[in-house]
Order: C-alpha cells, then structure tokens, then sequence
C-alpha cells in the first residue's frame, strides 16, 4: 500500500522523536512492501516563529491531503508569553477543530519492565489495561462566548460549556465501539448532579446503550473517577468523557504508570486523516540533546497503522518490537537512574529497528 | 465562652457522625468551660422526605442564627432519580450560596498508623501535609446562562463558567493568607492556556501575589496538576483553583491518602457562619449499623474549634486525641480488614473522648 503521512515535528524534542518514527516507519514500509511518503510542515512555536501564525494554512493543507498526520510536541518558554490566539497550543487546538478530530484516544497501559517506576503499588496498578475516550472539538474549548466583559473589580470573564446532542452521540458511540472490541465495559464519566450539558450526556449514554445491549456500561461522577483512578485503576476498560474532564483524567490515568515517556495517543475525525501524537510535551530541557525517549511516538506510529491504515499485523509486531527492547532492558534517560545504561534517542530507534 | 451550632445530620451515616461530634463537644465544653448549644435541621433527603424541598427556609435561618455549622452527609440512592431541583445535593450546593461559603478548604495529610492503606508507594505519600482552597460559590457550578435549547439532534445544553475580578481576588487572598500562616507555598491552578476565565485568574493572582511578597507562589496547569498529585504530592503546599477544578483536585488529593474516612473540610464565607463536613459521602450501605467511622466529622469539629471559634487549643487538644487512638491502633471497620478489632461509632467516639 502506498500512504502519506503528514510530519509536524512541532517544537522541543518533536523533531528528534519524529525523525525515530520515519525511520521506523520506513523500515516497516521494506518489511511489509508498503510505500510511506513523508510531507513536512510546521506547526506551533516554530510556526510562530516562521510565520507568525501557530497553524500555518500550507500546514493545514499539507494535513488535509495526507492519510494521517504525525505530530512530534508543540510549545516551549520561548511563546509562553505571547497573548493567547499567538500561542503554540492554538495551532493544535486549531489542527484538532479543523480536521474534525472529535475522538482522543488515550490508552493507558502498564509495561512489565517498567511498572517499578509507578508512584502506585504493584498490587494497585498490575494488570492495568484501560483507553480513556475524550471529546476534542466541543465543550469549554470551543464553546461561545468565551470573553471579558464590563471594568475594574466587576469585570467577568466568561467561558462556556456547551454540547449538542449529535456532538455527544457520536463520541459516546466510539465509547461503546471501543468496548464492543475490546470485549470490555464502559464507564461514562460526567458531573451530571451540577451541570446540564452533563444530564444531557447521561441521557445520549443511556440513548446509545440501547444500540450495545451486550456492553455493560456505567455512570460516574468526575470527582469520583479522579478519586477511583488511584484506588483502583484495574476496574476501568473504556472511559468516555467530555473535553475538559478527559484533559484532566486522562493526564492523571498516564501518571500512575510512571511511564509518560511510553504513551501514545490518537485523535480520529468522523472520514479524514486522524492525528497520531506521543502525550509527553517538547521537554525543552533536553531538546536537542538526542536523548529523548522515541518510544512513546513509535506506540503512536503503531496506532495509526492500526487506526489510520488498518495495518494491524503491522502494528502488533511494532508494540511486540517495543515491549521486547524494554523487557530486554534497553533504556533511554528518563526511565533509568543507572546513567551508565543509557540509551541515545538513535541507539533505542535502532534497537527497535533490530526487534522487528 | 458560649456557641450556638447549626447541627444537619442530613442523610445515610450522617446522624451517627454527627451524634459522635456532639458527644466530643459537650465534653470538650466541659473540659474548657464553653457552652456549646445544638439547633438541629434538615437537609438535602430528609428535608425532601418531609418538606419537598432539599434546603426548606426553616433550616437556612437556623443556619444563619448560628455560630457555626456541621453537617453530616447528604444523599443517596433512594433520591437519585428525582430531576435536577430536587436533588438532595441541590441543598448543599444552595446552602453554599446563600451562606457565601466561597472558600473551601481541603487539607489532606497523611496519618502515619494509615498510611500502609494508601493506594502510593509509601515513599511518595511519606510526609504529605497540603491543603487545597477552592472557590465554591462560582465557575461552572452557578453561571448563567445554564439550560437546554433547541430540538432533536440539535438540541444544545449549556453551561457557564464565569467568574468576576472580585470572586478571584477572595479566594486568592485566602490561598496567600494560607500559605502564609503555614510559613509555606501557594501553588494556583487553572488552565490558562484554554480558558479565558483562567486567564483572568492568572492575572488576579500575579496581582494579589504584590501583597505577599514574602510568598513564593507558581501558576500549574490543573492537567499538570493532576499529574503532579500521583508523582509527588510532596510538591504542594497551599493549591489553590476554581470550583470544578476544585472538586475533581481535591477527591483526587484525598484518595492519595488511602483513608477518606479521615478527613475533614470547612467553608469559609466572608463574615457569616461557616459549615464544617466530612468529605467522606452518606455512604447508604453501612448506614444505621453503628459502624461509621466518625473521625473525619470529629477533624471537622476541630477545623470548626479553629476557624470558627479560635479555639485553638480545643483545636489542637481534639486533633491529638484523634491521632492518639490511631496510633494506640483502634480502628473501625473502614480503616481495617481485622473484624475482630473493629470498634463501633460509639466506642471510636468514647476512644477519642478518653484520648482528650
Ligand atoms: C496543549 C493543550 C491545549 C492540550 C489540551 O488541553 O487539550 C493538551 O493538554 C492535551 O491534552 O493535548
Ligand atoms: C455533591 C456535589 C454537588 C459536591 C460538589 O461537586 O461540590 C461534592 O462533590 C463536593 O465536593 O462537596
């Protein structure tokens, strides 16, 4: 097959990561006769600087043409202070309402050989398996107004949460897709005692529900799952929830594995190319420096060869090749205090490369 | 001195705490020569059971005549499927407002005879002692508009999070005030990089921050914030943030220290009586067994003995008496897996009042 893939390799470490994905991906693309054409383009603070403008149009086109587009990391100090519509996050935010990305995927998964360094116990976060669906293109993000109104000690800031019932049904519905294949439950998370467009989200979960007889599905409280997902992590399978609280429990969910470096993450729209990114940000402390952990970004490439290509032989011996340099004990710095066993971003690519 | 204290048992385990709190103040009355004097009311189920209304006007002028207020817990399965206005939690959160309580104060330590029940590694609770003010009257929880509009798929619910200069200013202040008083750090939360209101937060706080010079003070992104609480609660000292922030922050800071059954919280209005609660919920399945743990509610008196009274040395007296019967090892039935150590609210609370 033949694909393109839009590369943004964004600010910080997003170059460095995104040059182990093309390399991995082109080796793939010998293993399993497949042709991956690679298209740049900027976006963030590079874009910022280049352009003035965080999502350059040219980037927006690039991505619109592709089969998928990869993305490294976007931000840094250097735009921390700009006013808000010249940050680099606003070109992602942009990318993400542009292309329809309405569905992130964040699959929080414990790796063997490094569930050690989780601030959990064993016993707690063993065996944990868990993919947290959130809404990405509606809720406080997006919704109108969002403004400053009247002077001095009266001024208000207004932000506003709203949802309609189509945005909330189909983002319910990949809840329950995602646990009809993964043959698991559903836990659909809200503040339904406080606000309305939660009662309006339970209702839509309990609408949809009647389409899966088969998937046992349950309400939750947003306090309660941030208080649950430390307790006991095991008993989630698929989380759904909206914007704001999946921004919140889904950096959370990543933290008790102790790995951020490891975790993929993807973000599907409705028919076009979806995003595929590692959740760590651009660490601009170690940008530069090659040695930055690649693998967190090859477990994105593995999604999208899953998610954006359906290439899922592909991917399984992509995320095997993954589990087994780490069971074989090859680290880059940020998963071992031993700085004599350190890998280069280069060197752990490369051990990748050889465990495919 | 003499107190008159609003007393709301509300529902489930709610009497039963709240008789242990009775029990302890008469006898720290006794001890300190105060006159401690109970008005009792009705909220949240049992106001709907007998009244219709979670917050009958009855109880809000008892609240209103009072010194201080403690309440048990409200709700519970019997009430969940009334609609929205008639919820029991409706109650609490009208209360909050006509009270002015818009400081909620949530600290979480860790209590060394428990700490084995925490769901982190003991190296990373070891030692936590923060505390978490969150605004309560404001944001998403009372912002208008909030309502449904249009039909079929269309149809839209909507929220509002608003916030004015001055509502930020309060709350701040108290933070800063905290972390003064505990010779300590503030660490304020939003998500600036999203949010208008945020950003009108971060400027309030790099404002009032001019006041305390003396307080070192940072801005966190509540995703980060999320995180940083699994990784090193240690970090913290004085959190403060909005109202939803707030709520999911606080439950998941309370979950790190594996004993929910622990710990207190206040609301703090600008001049008016305060309320003082366990943060643990009504907990339906144990109630009326005698078998709640009152602890929480008793840390709660001595928060109120603080801030309500400024009886310090009640205070402290009461919270030394809670940390003695711990480290003497009684426990009830939430706190163990021995059965046959259990005590019962009544004995728990005659420990306590032995320790005193
Ligand atoms: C950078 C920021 C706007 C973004 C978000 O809040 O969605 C990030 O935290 C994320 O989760 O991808
Ligand atoms: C019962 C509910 C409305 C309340 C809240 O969300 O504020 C509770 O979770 C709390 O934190 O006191």
């Amino acid at each position: 097959m033949k694909k393109r893939i839009a590369i943004l390799p964004g600010d910080g470490i997003g170059p460095e990561v995104c040059e182990a994905a093309t390399t991995v991906l082109n080796e793939i693309g010998t293993m399993f006769q497949h042709q991956f054409e690679f298209v740049y383009g900027d976006l963030g603070g590079i874009a910022i600087d280049k352009t003035g403008n965080p999502l350059p149009k040219e980037t927006l086109t690039i991505c619109k043409n592709s089969d998928a587009v990869l993305l490294g990391a976007v931000g840094g100090p250097k735009w921390d202070t700009l006013p808000g519509e010249q940050r680099p996050e606003k070109g992602l935010l942009g990318l993400r309402k542009e292309l329809g990305l309405f569905a992130n995927l964040r699959p929080v998964t414990i790796y063997d050989a490094l569930a050690d360094s989780s601030p959990l116990k064993d016993e707690v976060i063993q065996g944990v398996d868990l993919v947290i669906v959130r809404e990405l293109t509606g809720g406080l993000y997006f919704g109108e107004p969002r403004e400053r109104r009247g002077e001095g000690k009266e001024e208000l800031a207004v932000d506003t949460l709203v949802y309609s019932r189509k945005e909330i049904e189909r983002i319910v519905r990949k809840g329950f897709e995602f646990a009809e294949i993964r043959g698991g439950t559903l836990t659909s998370v809200d503040k339904a005692n406080v606000l309305e467009s939660s009662r309006l989200w339970r209702e839509v979960v309990d609408e949809v529900a009647k389409e899966y007889p088969n998937i046992s599905y349950s309400h939750m409280l947003v306090d309660n799952a941030a208080m649950q997902l430390v307790r006991n992590p095991r008993q989630f399978d698929v989380i759904v929830t909206e914007n704001m609280f999946g921004d919140i429990l889904s950096d959370e969910a990543s933290m008790i594995t102790g790995s951020l470096g490891m975790l993929p993450s993807a973000s599907l729209s409705e028919d076009g190319p979806g995003l595929f990114e590692p959740i760590h940000g651009s660490a601009p402390d170690i940008a530069g420096k090659g040695i930055a952990n690649p693998l967190a970004t090859l477990s994105s490439v593995a999604m999208m060869l899953t998610y954006a290509f359906s290439m899922t032989e592909e991917a399984d011996v992509l995320s095997a090749a993954i589990n087994d340099v780490l069971e074989a004990g090859h680290r880059t710095a940020d998963l071992t205090s031993d700085e004599r066993a350190v890998l280069s971003t280069t060197e752990m690519t490369n051990q990748v490369i050889q465990a495919l």
